[in-house]
């Protein structure tokens, strides 16, 4: 028996990014936070201290200022970059991981019309990706994650099973909210993901929106089920749903009814849903989903 | 000498509510956060352990959730029924303090239509209130939180005094930045709440916008005076805006120059700047500001 | 009638500044969070963006950075300097406000003797201090936050007046669960700073663990009075304490008796107590107590 | 081509239990975060809204509350004890996860002792266990997370490679400063957990303190193979270590020198170094590491 050095990475994570494209009178912004890592021989500097291979982290994060320089882009092509370059770089390198989070703002409308350089802030939604770089093979995983919803009707759950310990009731009108992160691995690394995002976002409301849920896996299941439908280039989608219950108050000990009216909105435990919708024929993920968080 | 009780509050924090108006087939939801505090004479229970004047916070709790059944209405308005209440309900209750925020939702387009029941965070925003009772006279500050605003040019920083710890350069062009926080002291309980404030966030966003900057005091007391001055029921204004820093990258080191798009987005520290703009006839402020955290 | 500039003030906030004094092979580890805010003469600021008053925030952070290189000693020391430097640098500031949070780190245990230069956080507790400077006069506001305590008996809740909205149970036995905030006013500012809060740190655990509760207002006055009776330095001091609720989870749907054995520790909402104990012939507080958050 | 469901889990996440052993006067208090989650057949609640297999996630935050009744002893058994009941308790559920972190309390010194029911939060540390059910066969991963660490000296970098991106200087005297997330995978079930929790903080702590770091890599790797070397029964442990900055700050400005004394704590970009240790002849891994956030 000995004892090795396993799987390992390193690099700079949530560096933070605002980049101002001045090239027309109207500015735009793009607000990102880039964690990198290195994947590849880093034994020496694991097993002697020696760190004749490690590209120091700092240098990461100068990297993707530089690179920001000559204009971001949609984020995955700027990770597609950022990753091509570091495995590039350095022989020993041999993977690389590029994380993107997007934050969006929009601009302020001043006598009906976008301020040309004045922004607000559109919400905790972020638009993500997941870049893995396999050697010269990249890897994307493109996704939104913070996207809050809520439905005050439409919304059952009954015919489950009942074991000793169950005592929940069954209901046929619950407020249903969660807040979704789905992510979507894409086969191919050349498509309008601009476009695709905001498409893909607008399913996931939508169906969010329009299914008459029995159960929360059952809306999970067919929001996947309609990006798949109308995007051939995604493989697969991951999604994780937590339920955020919101009870109905007993009113009866003031002499109320509460037909659904006042709810409190918990904090924890909350229900944890999570599954992946993909089509029987999709290319292998690879190491495309190597540690993100969450399900997989 | 002697060791005496001083001032003193209690109550209950951060009572989660949401309630779903369902009267008409397009829902409404309002989503509050409500946290009540008692004044009066608790002395026994500091004292002494004895609870004979102390209303329980569940009971405030329960107030809150019972009160909501017969509707909402405006957050000024359901937490001056809330303050008038407790005022009213023991005679050794003198005083309350009664705060709301209030998280907006829209609905969920579909088909280019809002959906009825299914509706997604807007943001990051929040309205709120403090109302004060002083016995039976109520106190108003209406407010806003979490308003996150970005100016892309149009921001100068120069002419400040220097002495030996100073470093900083001159600028005639940088990014402002910062997430506002504002409350207004209102004259008088009778508004029409709703539309105020959304004329105020309006008003506050506008002049962010349009003002070219030469000092984030000057952007702040501008925004200030024209909340003032559109709003004759506003008596008093106080507003708190972090200078969110956004720190050009240098980029001289990689044979780049930087013409303002790339920054470095910082956490900490961060310029704090606090200020109030008031009429000068403005009745007094009484209790109103007691307790509300940040500047007074 | 016109709209004026109100109070102002503006400083830097959130400065992260670790000291190492390594003047002994011991090294000694001090982690403060230093925010500053000048006041005085800004209206050139507010009303024409003129900066000529305006010591830039970058400039007090320098000062924070600069002054600890001569070393920090106590927080209370430290904010006494900075404080007395900027109301003496400039002709028209005429008050100040430095607020010290310190973070603990003890000694990583090696063999049995703490090491010298290797330490591990110690929890989430803060010793805190606010220095105001009234011109040339300082007032010492010091204090502790994070204090997490909890007792698993010794703690009854009865005998509080009931309205048609109550429906708790009394109960002679309970947890009680709070997270401490406390800060002390200071008569003077010539006190071993170090050793004064580590008595009151004691006294208030002490006293939390000792005393048979009826009511966590009795339980926060009786470690007030403490702190009181065996400092005569402190003029007053002022809590927070958050009722942080475990309920007791109700077992009989599966058989089972709960005799205060199994309770769920709920998020939100919680009870908030806040309350002061003072000598009654304590100094007048001046602006001691200006824009600290909470309770005042 | 076909568009199917894939992988999927449910369940209960974040359930707040404490849980007050009252058989001796001194009581002993457990503070549990426990996530439950459960893996089989639940394609007809995806597919067709059909919950007859959907256990709901309330009965599953029941089971928890109910079993904690009889006791909870150490986390891995507590957490063994769900998986197994809830892998027995339908046929159709084929796998189970359950994810609990303890949080620390320790007894208040009272003249000298412990007291014996009152107790505060020892920082911001947690014991974690994940125990993964693959049918009737348990995986048992445990852990630590949030253990924050510093060294003031002995530790250096240098000897990195240099591109055109590279500005770092080298150093052989720096800050070293991480929080600690460490997860081991056990062999087998039966062990002391209690005692090899603490066994293998103490060697993570020690060896930190202890090994003159040439690497933030080195330290990680020396921390794990000590851990693999005193206990058997680990096959391979896991560890997250963010490289948290401290960087010297620049006084010459101000005619001041700066040997190391004088640091800003920055909060991002931050490194983040991700390594593993194991055995070479460990058993294989199977499920163990699924769904547990960050490095695998």
């Amino acid at each position: 028996m000995a004892i090795v050095l396993g799987p390992n990475q390193y690099g700079k994570a949530e560096v933070r990014l605002v980049h101002v494209d001045r090239s027309a009178p109207a500015h735009r912004i793009t607000d990102l936070t880039v964690s990198t890592a290195l994947r590849g021989d880093f034994a020496a500097a694991h097993l002697a201290g020696d760190n004749a291979h490690v590209l120091p982290t700092d240098t990461q994060k100068n990297t993707v200022y530089a690179f920001a320089r000559a204009g971001v882009g949609e984020i995955e092509e700027f990770a597609l970059r950022l990753g091509r370059h570091f495995v590039g770089a350095l022989p020993w390198v041999t993977g690389a991981r590029i994380e993107i989070e997007q934050a969006g703002w929009e601009r302020i409308p001043v006598g009906g019309t976008g301020h040309d350089h004045a922004f607000t802030r559109a919400g905790g939604e972020r638009r993500t990706t997941v870049v893995t770089m396999d050697g010269e093979t990249p890897y994307v995983v493109s996704g939104i994650a913070g996207l809050v919803v809520l439905k005050s009707t439409g919304s059952e759950f009954w015919g489950f099973p009942r074991d000793r310990y169950t005592t929940l009731e069954e209901t046929t009108d619950r407020i249903l909210a969660t807040e979704v992160t789905a992510r979507w691995r894409l086969i191919g690394v050349d498509h309008d993901f601009g476009a695709m995002f905001t498409e893909i976002r607008t399913i996931l409301l939508e169906t969010f929106a329009s299914v008459h849920s029995l159960a929360l896996q059952q809306t999970l299941y067919r929001m996947g089920e309609a990006v798949l439908a109308a995007r051939p280039e995604v493989a697969e989608i991951r999604m994780s749903m937590p339920n955020k219950h919101h009870f109905l108050v007993d009113l009866t000990p003031f002499g109320l009814d509460n037909p659904n009216v006042v709810f409190y909105a918990a904090d924890r435990p909350y229900g944890r849903i999570e599954g992946s919708v993909l089509r029987d024929d999709a290319p292998p993920a690879g190491p495309a989903w190597l540690t993100i968080p969450g399900f997989c």
